[in-house]
C-alpha cells in the first residue's frame, strides 16, 4: 500500500509507505526499522543490486558519453548514475485515483522515486568533488527534473540530497534523491502564491530579498549569477540559502553557467560548513516550479545540528540559537581561512 | 537578543534566541551546542540551582499543599515543582513591540518558558507514575495554562513533554515544558478556522472524527470520557491522539475526571509504546485554544523512530512508513498482554 492521506483539519499530507520501511541501511545505530547491509549497492560492481539506470553519465575514450541501462544490462565505468529507488515512496505503477469519505480523504501513491549517485567513490562527498564533476552532478539533477516534470501525472519535482543519519540518510555511499508527486506540496503552494503575486513584471518579492542580503551582515558569498545568504528567519543553525540573480523558475530554466555558479556557492559553502562544525550532517532542497509558473527558484542548505522538539511539533514555530548574522560572519571568515 | 522573526514568504515564525543555546545537558552526545552538567537541577537538595518556583504541590503531614517559592527561599519535599526555564526560548521582560522593514518582519520575544518538574525522583518517567501523582501532574499543566493564558501579551499556551535525546530532551529528570507566546502559532491557528466553521452548534469536525475512529480499526483505547487512536494521517510511526469525548477547548475547561481519564489513557499508551518500541524517545502535545476560541483540545503523542529529512523540509509532506491500523493494531494487542 501506497497512499497520500490528508490530516482531518488543514492541507497537510503524509504518504503511507509500509514497504520503504524495509529499505536497508549501512548506519549501526538505525536498529530494528532497517535491516542492516554488508555491501554498498551504489558502488562499482554492484550495479546489478539497483534497477536498470534511466541515466548515465560515462566517460569514453576521454569523452563525455550519456547513456541508459537497458533491461538486464548494467552499464560499468560510469561517473554520475541514476537509479530507480528500489523502496521508493512514491510509485509509477500506483493508480492516482482519489478517494473522500468524510474526513478520511486520499490519494493514489503514484509517482517517481530515483537516486542520484553521485560519484562511483564510496567516501567522495560532494564538498569534495572538482568542478568538472560537480558539474555534471547539477546537469543530472536538471535532466531528471525535466524527465519526471515532463509525466502528466506529476505536479511537483522535489530534488534533495540528505548527508549523515541526522538528515535522514541510510546510506553513507554519496547520492541525492528526486521524488516526484501527484500534488503541488502545501509548502510550495503557499510560496507560489505569494511569489506570483509580487511579481510585477520585472521582479518579485525574492529579488528584492536578495538584493538586499547582498548588501547585508547575512551575506555568505556570491558570485556573477547567483548569492549565498544566511535567511533573517532561518530555521536552522547555519541555514543557508543560495539562488540566482535572474528571477529563474526551475533547474531547468538555468544556463549551464548559471547551474555552474550555483553548484560552486554550494559547493564553498558546504567546505566552509565542513569546517566551522566538523562534518555536520545535513540537507539541500531545491525549492522551485515545476509547473512553470511564477517562481524564484532556489536551494537551502539545511545543517542539522538542533532537533525539533514538542514547541516546534505542537506550534509550527522553531527555535534556532544562532543569529544567521553570526553564521553567516563566521562562515565568511572561515571562507577567507581556509576555503 | 530574543524575537521572533518572519520567513520572507510564508507565515513561518522563528524564535532567535541565542541564550538558549548556551542551556546544559546530561545527555553526553550533545557535544559542544550544550555543556554537559554534572548534577541534576532538578533533583531534590538541588532547588538553589532554579529560579523560584511559582507552583509547588507539597505534601504536609500526609495532606496535599500547594505552595511557591518566595525570593531567596527554596520548598523542599515536593512532590510536582514549577520552575521557570533558566535559558528561556522567550523572556516575560522583554518588549513585544514588532519592526517590519520591508520583507523582514520581527516582534520581541515576549513570553514565558516553564518546566514543570513531574517528580523529585530522578528516573521515574511519566508512564511508571501512580495514579496520584500521574494525576498532580496534569492538574499541574491545567494550573499554570490558567496562569500564563490570563497574561495580556500571552496568544497561546504551548504545553508538552519533550522524552529523550532523540525527541529534544537536554535533561533526562522527567519534566514537562510551557511556553506561552506572543502569537497564535501559524499551525493553530489554522486548525482554529476549520474547527470554528464547522462548528454547528452541537459538534465540530473532530466530533465527527471521534465517533467515527471510536469504531474503526485504528482506535487504540478508551473510557467514559476520553478516546485514544492512531490518526488516519499519522505524521508518524505509531502516532496517538487522545482526545475528551466532549467537545472542550482546552485543559482548563476539562473536568477534574475528564482530565484524569486522559491522563490515564495516555500514561496507557505511553506504557505500551514503551513495551512496544523498547523505551522510545517521544513528545506529546496539548493541541488546544487559548483564547477561548472554538476548538476541540486533544493530546498528540509523537513517538520519535523517523528522521524528518530533506523531501520533508522541502515539501512539508511527510513519509511514514508504519500505517495507523497497523500501529493501532499492535498497541490494542500490547495492551492486552502487558498494559
Amino acid at each position: 500500500m501506497t497512499e497520500l492521506r490528508r490530516d482531518y483539519l488543514t492541507e497537510s499530507w503524509v504518504i503511507v509507505a509500509k514497504e520503504r520501511g524495509m529499505r536497508p541501511s549501512d548506519f549501526k545505530s538505525k536498529g530494528a526499522l532497517h535491516p542492516s547491509i554488508g555491501v554498498c549497492p551504489f558502488c562499482p560492481g554492484n550495479e546489478h543490486m539497483t534497477l536498470p539506470a534511466p541515466l548515465l553519465y560515462l566517460e569514453r575514450s576521454g569523452r563525455l558519453v550519456v547513456g541508459a541501462d537497458r533491461d538486464g544490462e548494467r552499464l560499468k565505468d560510469w561517473l554520475v548514475r541514476v537509479v530507480p529507488n528500489l523502496y521508493p515512496a512514491l510509485r509509477p505503477d500506483v493508480d492516482s485515483a482519489g478517494r473522500c469519505d468524510g474526513s478520511l480523504v486520499c490519494i493514489g501513491g503514484r509517482g517517481v522515486h530515483e537516486v542520484i549517485i553521485e560519484t562511483p567513490k564510496h567516501d567522495a562527498q560532494i564538498h569534495m568533488l572538482n568542478d568538472h564533476h560537480l558539474a555534471l552532478v547539477f546537469r543530472a539533477y536538471a535532466e531528471r527534473f525535466v524527465a519526471l516534470a515532463s509525466l502528466p501525472y506529476v505536479k511537483y519535482v522535489s530534488l534533495f540530497r540528505n548527508y549523515g543519519e541526522a538528515a535522514g540518510a541510510s546510506l553513507s555511499h554519496p547520492h541525492s534523491q528526486i521524488i516526484a508527486t501527484p500534488i503541488v506540496p502545501p509548502r510550495i503552494s503557499e510560496e507560489t502564491v505569494v511569489l506570483k503575486e509580487s511579481w510585477d513584471g520585472s521582479s518579485c518579492l525574492l529579488d528584492n530579498v536578495l538584493e538586499r542580503e547582498a548588501k547585508s551582515e547575512r551575506l555568505v558569498c556570491e558570485n556573477k549569477d547567483a548569492v549565498a545568504f544566511c535567511p533573517y528567519a532561518s530555521m536552522f543553525p547555519f541555514e543557508v540559502w543560495v539562488a540566482p540573480r535572474r528571477h529563474i523558475k526551475n533547474i531547468a530554466d538555468l544556463s549551464e553557467s548559471e547551474r555552474l555558479s550555483i553548484a560552486r556557492l554550494t559547493q564553498r559553502v558546504l567546505k566552509a560548513l565542513h569546517a566551522i562544525l566538523g562534518d555536520p550532517p545535513y540537507n539541500y532542497v531545491f525549492h522551485q516550479s515545476t509547473l512553470n509558473e511564477e517562481y524564484h527558484m532556489h536551494l537551502r542548505i539545511l545543517p542539522r545540528l538542533s532537533i525539533f522538539a514538542g514547541f516546534e511539533l505542537n506550534t509550527g514555530i522553531v527555535i534556532n540559537t544562532v543569529p544567521p548574522e553570526k553564521a553567516a560572519s563566521q562562515i565568511r571568515k572561515t571562507m577567507e581561512e581556509v576555503v
